[in-house]
């Protein structure tokens, strides 16, 4: 570990030279001179290694030859380089290569969300055990700047709930939805031209994303251990442009919400599409933005708002964690904010879960159909909050529907019933609905 | 200094049992547990002084008699109490007090605007000089932590932007005179029965506040110390309910906004109410909520939002500052983060800003009126962007205005010129317009 003396530089090392990669070291060497100030002394860049020189990158930087490096544990096993920055992306090997850099006591640098969701556990202990730090603003919101003030500035508070808008692509898709009243296949096919959609869009639009994000969101804010098999997923891909209309009128907009709570019942702990009423601070979160709405018992409802990807935004995260961990090595404090995930609280169940619900059915227009669906609701124990019902085609009625609120288990048994009525045609969508 | 053994308690000492000493308290007492965890300590309040014991506190909490002092000099003098907590308010006594708790070389943490706008300076350099922490987080917004992610988080980046609806009374008239169409003296009456507006005001509705809070955020956004003489400032008192009806029609609201750049030709840093585009993220910031919107070179838009006042959303600040103290304390590395005001950069003239401008004029509804305004407006340079009018009332006229952007100094020559005109009988309003 380099010593705490002042004006010495920090030496870095940056393992992968992607988006990210680049963004980061195109943030660290404009803002040299403002970062030698805040962290007490330059932070150079030692090394870099990727695979592949030969890509054109992003933002066009240039790496000194000697900089260069195709070899990992050049990076890893340079005993001057005091942070490695982890730009790779996923488990393999990026897991393996952190923990190399942590057991040769450097402290490490990440925006990697899959990584931190699936072995932070892991990750976190071992840095804990040898006094370093591990940092990884970057791996939610982007450039936003949410896990430190969550871990640090609210560390007085007691955080009860989190609701984040935390993939930019399906906000992107489902803001173009509603702005243009058109199809999800129609709009996905055009975010992947414009290059806001990966060509294999599986992990955003399905919510593994939003996943990973909710689990270490939920980690720090509520002190306990999330699993990623523990949290509730559902993507946005059955939302369709006629839902987005309804929820319009009804005085909601649809998003694709992580929502983690911690009820005295447990924590609750989902990803899915959500109707959100339009005064609601998250909604008016549009396109590529993310944001993330926390409740405190004390502070109350604070937000935090921003570009949640891009090299540009991660970089500045990336690079924000790296002054950091600078300044702690030159006060010899690194490892000062441990894991601080001292618990692990039950999960409920989502049949447990209470909220309301949306839901849209066709049904034959003859006399007698609402009053079969409304028994099975009342046996259910589905409060009606309103209806809206319209003509969708001769002999057809479509009926809207919103309700109390009503736990989870008790709502997918009535739709299943009501799906079976001989009257209903369709039960053509169910989308929840937050407060 | 306390030694940085784990799980001794940090002792704490409260100057001030107002609404935010009270607030600090009982959040300090409620999250207990969690603050000793992630503290690695207890953090234990030893002494509380006030003036007066016998007065209500907001929140009802129960201090022990042996924990009560009228002294303030019984906490400072106390050598086990690592933490002074200054909750009075003001400059006096305020100041010396904390100079004094740093002289005994205790750590200070503090919510005072008014102080760390006034005497930051000294008070950091104070604490840098022993190597001790000075933290301030709920000087500004509140709860909402904003300070310390600007100073760490975004550590890595160039900021070059700071626009904050930092008033809570204010924004709260300002929504009012909104939702309702009211003139500003009948919510502000209504404000003051409410307790939202102090029974004398000037401190918000004139702006000072305002200006303190933009010290604060400009000095370490832009690493330059700021003094508060060198903030335009103007006051929310001539903006009637005329002008926010129209900033309605044209697509803006009316906000006071407290607004820092750092451009090439010096520091902007003025607060003043302005015409801001309904689609900005800041126009959805209503009541008593804050918001601090912020551009950095990498990050781009961030924007930290939430409840910029009250005892307990300053309380959870103030109990997030005590636990990073306390971790401090406990980790050897008070004086981590020092003041990082390196620079002092030159701030531009107010006539030398450019900005668009509203305006609205009542004039005789004659031939000709308009061309002489029009040629007034050319010669000064001012270049109209909107313009619409209506009937005010017999042989009169109401025209309203919207310019380009214009250097501040060419237009207030031209309102004073258009002023004298015979035709034109008053110029009943002046906003300056923010993109």
């Amino acid at each position: 570990m380099v010593d705490g003396e002042p004006g010495k530089p920090v030496q870095v090392g940056i393992l992968g030279f992607g988006n990210v990669g680049s963004g980061t070291f195109a943030t660290l060497q404009e803002n040299a001179a403002n970062i030698a100030r805040r962290a007490g002394g330059p932070v150079v860049v030692r090394r870099i290694a990727d695979v592949d020189w030969r890509r054109p990158r992003p933002l066009g930087v240039d790496v000194p030859a000697d900089v260069r490096t195709r070899d990992p544990y050049a990076v890893i096993n340079d005993p001057e380089i005091a942070i490695v920055v982890e730009c790779i992306g996923g488990v393999t090997p990026a897991r393996e290569l952190v923990l190399a850099a942590l057991r040769a006591g450097q402290n490490v640098v990440t925006s990697n969300k899959e990584l931190i969701a699936k072995h932070g556990h892991e990750l976190l202990d071992e840095a804990d055990a040898r006094g370093l730090d591990i940092a990884f603003e970057g791996s939610v919101g982007g450039g936003i700047p949410v896990l430190r003030p969550l871990k640090e500035s609210l560390a007085g508070d007691s955080i009860h709930t989190v609701i984040g808008i935390v993939n930019g692509t399906t906000n992107y898709i489902l803001t173009q939805m509603t702005a243009r009243g058109r199809d999800y296949a129609e709009v996905l096919a055009e975010a992947q031209q414009h290059g806001y959609a990966e060509a294999d869009p599986t992990s955003d639009i399905e919510g593994y994303d939003a996943t990973y994000k909710l689990a270490i969101l939920a980690s720090i804010a509520f002190s306990s251990r999330v699993r990623l098999e523990e949290i509730y997923r559902e993507g946005i891909g059955r939302v369709t442009a006629a839902d987005i209309g309804y929820a319009g009128q009804l005085g909601y907009v649809v998003k694709l919400l992580a929502i983690a709570r911690d009820t005295p019942e447990g924590l609750e702990l989902r990803v899915h599409p959500a109707f959100l009423p339009i005064t609601h601070p998250l909604a008016a979160v549009s396109d590529v933005f993310n944001a993330i709405f926390v409740e405190g018992s004390s502070v109350g409802e604070v937000m935090f708002y921003g570009r949640g990807a891009g090299a540009r935004p991660t970089g500045s995260a990336m690079a924000g964690d790296i002054v950091e961990v600078a300044r702690n090595i030159r006060h010899g404090c690194t490892g000062r904010v441990p894991c601080t995930c001292f618990y692990d609280k039950p999960v409920r169940p989502m049949e447990d879960i209470e909220t309301k619900h949306y839901f849209r059915t066709r049904v034959a227009d003859r006399p007698g159909v609402l009053a079969r669906m409304a028994a099975v609701f009342g046996e259910e124990q589905v409060s009606i909050a309103s209806l809206l019902q319209t003509s969708a085609a001769a002999e057809e009625a479509e009926i809207v529907w919103i309700t109390h609120r009503t736990r989870e288990g008790g709502m997918r048994r009535a739709l299943d019933r009501i799906a079976r009525l001989p009257e209903v045609m369709e039960v053509c969508s169910w989308i929840r609905v937050e407060a």
